[in-house]
């Protein structure tokens, strides 16, 4: 699926009827943009996954709010987008904060009340800086009037300890045209998205998906639920679900397709987008020489297998096992062990890229450099079969190295 | 309860009628004693927990198999502990292993059959050097002859990545005489033990503690089951519940108390020293700096406080914050966000030391200085309370720096 997904830069804004325009306006200390504002040519129908985190930011609660009140109504045509702040664990002043962010987009784009939503990242309990958010809202607004796109400029901006934007696009038919499907995401550390519904109310990885399929909010809703599920929700750094992890889709309807249409080949494009933007955010992880895909399968049931999966991909000494290239294969079923799901050693067996380390509870007088050859790789694959069931689940996650430290013990707030 | 213990050299061998011997038989690479044997003089009540880990060590199950079947005749006399294998992940053979170092003790001690138990650290997955380890009980055997006590060299022989030897040792009033409780530990990394009743058949953390008070058997299991659920289920290094986790209590019964006494004074001082030990594990953890303490009250049930201060304990953005005394407190209250227990933001308040960060969900303008010094001291300690009930937790654990990392990727099996 994912390898008709294109991550070359700009996806956003290959959507037809998309802008974006990114800006600096003093929110990052190294001075780089830090504030995107994306407006859409028509109204769009709008879907968003929050972070289940207990402290939910003021921006995830201003737009699980209005999602939530105006399900049917919803109207989208702007988001506002800021790096260098969470404005999260700032009481009742960043809910105001929020608030204004989103009017101040609408006012500045000449838009109805309720059309704008809010992402932002960065500290957590500062106030915002709203004068120079204010300035920059306006100046972005300005800037989007200049512009046939700057979605590439803007999947930068909204970056922060990541080392690379990442983005992912394609193309697929629905309802006799063909639709576009374009996004954007961030997110390094405090990387372990448990996103819900915003409708049911229940980061740091801010992510924007656009298209201009026209597409129901129920179905939207539904579509970005279940792609989420097999994307952003399987993704971990460091296991820190953040205050502030947010996921929208936007659709605007541009493209004109019959909405009775079947939605199954575009809910697998959006869902290769995400699967796309969600290993790109592993493979980005704070300190990460290396994308680690944990397989587990023979479970008793999906749910026992992504514990186990999550379990392996959060534990400290796989990843620092993975980032030394050492095959402590002992490490990956210790953690599988303490994830509290059913196993029978006896029927487990292990495999590390094509090397089979352990057959049935007994471990194998395997190939020590294949097995540290695979563990060089740029991907590296641990696939457990637990020999129970057929349950089965994907993780991704990173290795953990020494710059994992320093960018977060050097990080001084 | 902590200002009683002893934590100077020897505390096992303090215990009237306990005899401990460590010498090198080459587990480990260094050449440094690795193999222990503790013998008591006379027959002994045992209780063990054991680690809840579904891949248990060889010995876990050796011991947990033991201590079931025989509840209440067993006797122990002799505990055989090695260092630099942990006969974790080993299969069948490794089962076989387990026995027969419990029979070359009993039989090198001339004791009868299933009056020794047996632990193992180190590496997960090697096959066990039988040759390496009979030699080893033997000249250890050899060496209890000559004897006078050998706690200090056991608890050193016991240790892996450890930096510092952990004993504790007290006396108390019980029944109507003085007893003396005395134990040692050993355990730095993979450390966050989840031990379960023996007798209930449900690490690498090795402990032992010994007393030569009389206490029947059930007495004995219930005191530390107690005694563990206060201090070792309390603490966390990585997050990583080992396949070897043990921790046992023989009682001697030398000391001719009353076995009809009451054992509040006593059980009051085992619990004393079984903290102790916990908390010179979270100091010493792997790569550790500082001893972080983490307090969560106000919870809704002690349960829920356990388990959010359990995940602050072991986030890495924590860990990594207190190593570099940066005073981020927003990565305190998302990680007890995070923990899937009852928040109620606007109630939540916030103490680093003695500088108070947030009241009622509001950030406070604190004095930073303050609070990186609070930072800097080798003891770290977070206070959260929730404001909704009057469940408490305390736990310990210990910073995440450079160290760590280099000990766990360096590290090759």
């Amino acid at each position: 699926m994912t390898d008709t997904i294109d991550t070359s830069p700009g996806a956003v804004t290959r959507v037809p009827g998309f802008r974006a325009a990114a800006v600096a306006c003093g929110l990052k200390t190294s001075g780089q943009p830090d504030l995107v504002l994306v407006a859409c040519d028509r109204p769009a129908t709008a879907a968003a996954m929050l972070t289940a985190n207990a402290f939910k930011a003021a921006p995830v609660l201003y737009d699980g709010t209005l999602l939530s009140r105006s399900h049917k109504a919803i109207q989208i045509q702007a988001v506002v987008i800021n790096a260098g702040n969470a404005n999260a664990c700032t009481g009742e002043r960043g809910l105001r904060d929020a608030e204004r962010m989103a009017r101040l987009a609408e006012s500045a784009l000449g838009l109805p009340a309720d059309s704008a939503l809010v992402m932002s990242t960065g500290v957590i309990g500062h106030p915002m800086p709203m004068d120079k958010v204010e300035a920059g809202i306006r100046a972005a607004a300005a800037a989007l009037d200049h512009l046939a796109d700057g979605g590439a400029a803007a999947a930068r901006a909204i970056m922060t300890t990541d080392l690379v934007p990442k983005e992912a696009f394609t193309q697929v038919q629905l309802g006799g045209v063909t639709v576009s499907i374009g996004g954007m995401i961030k997110g390094s550390g405090m990387i372990h998205p448990s996103l819900a519904r915003a409708d049911r109310l229940h980061a740091t990885m801010l992510g924007l998906v656009v298209t201009d399929a026209a597409v129901p909010a129920r179905v939207l809703a539904g579509m970005l639920e279940r792609a989420t599920a097999a994307s952003f929700n399987h993704i971990t750094v460091d296991g820190d679900t953040s205050t502030n992890d947010t996921v929208l889709l936007l659709a605007s309807g541009q493209a004109g397709n019959d909405v009775a249409g079947d939605y199954t080949a575009f809910e697998a494009a959006l869902t290769g987008v995400c699967v796309s933007l969600a290993r790109q955010i592993a493979r980005d992880g704070e300190g990460a020489t290396r994308l680690v895909e944990i397989v587990v399968r023979g479970a008793d049931g999906d749910v026992e297998a992504e514990r186990a999966a999550k379990t392996v991909a959060t534990s400290p000494l796989v990843k620092t096992a993975v980032f030394g290239a050492d095959p402590n294969w002992g490490r990956v079923l210790a953690a599988i062990g303490r994830s509290g799901i059913r196993v029978e050693p006896a029927r487990v067996s292990l495999w590390l890229g094509p090397v089979q380390l352990v057959a049935g509870g007994e471990p194998l007088d395997f190939d020590v450099e294949a097995a540290r050859a695979a563990l060089k790789l740029p991907e590296v694959r641990f696939v457990a079969d637990l020999g129970l069931g057929t349950g089965q689940a994907t993780v991704w996650t990173c290795d953990l190295s020494y710059k994992y430290v320093e960018i977060n013990a050097e990080y001084h707030t």
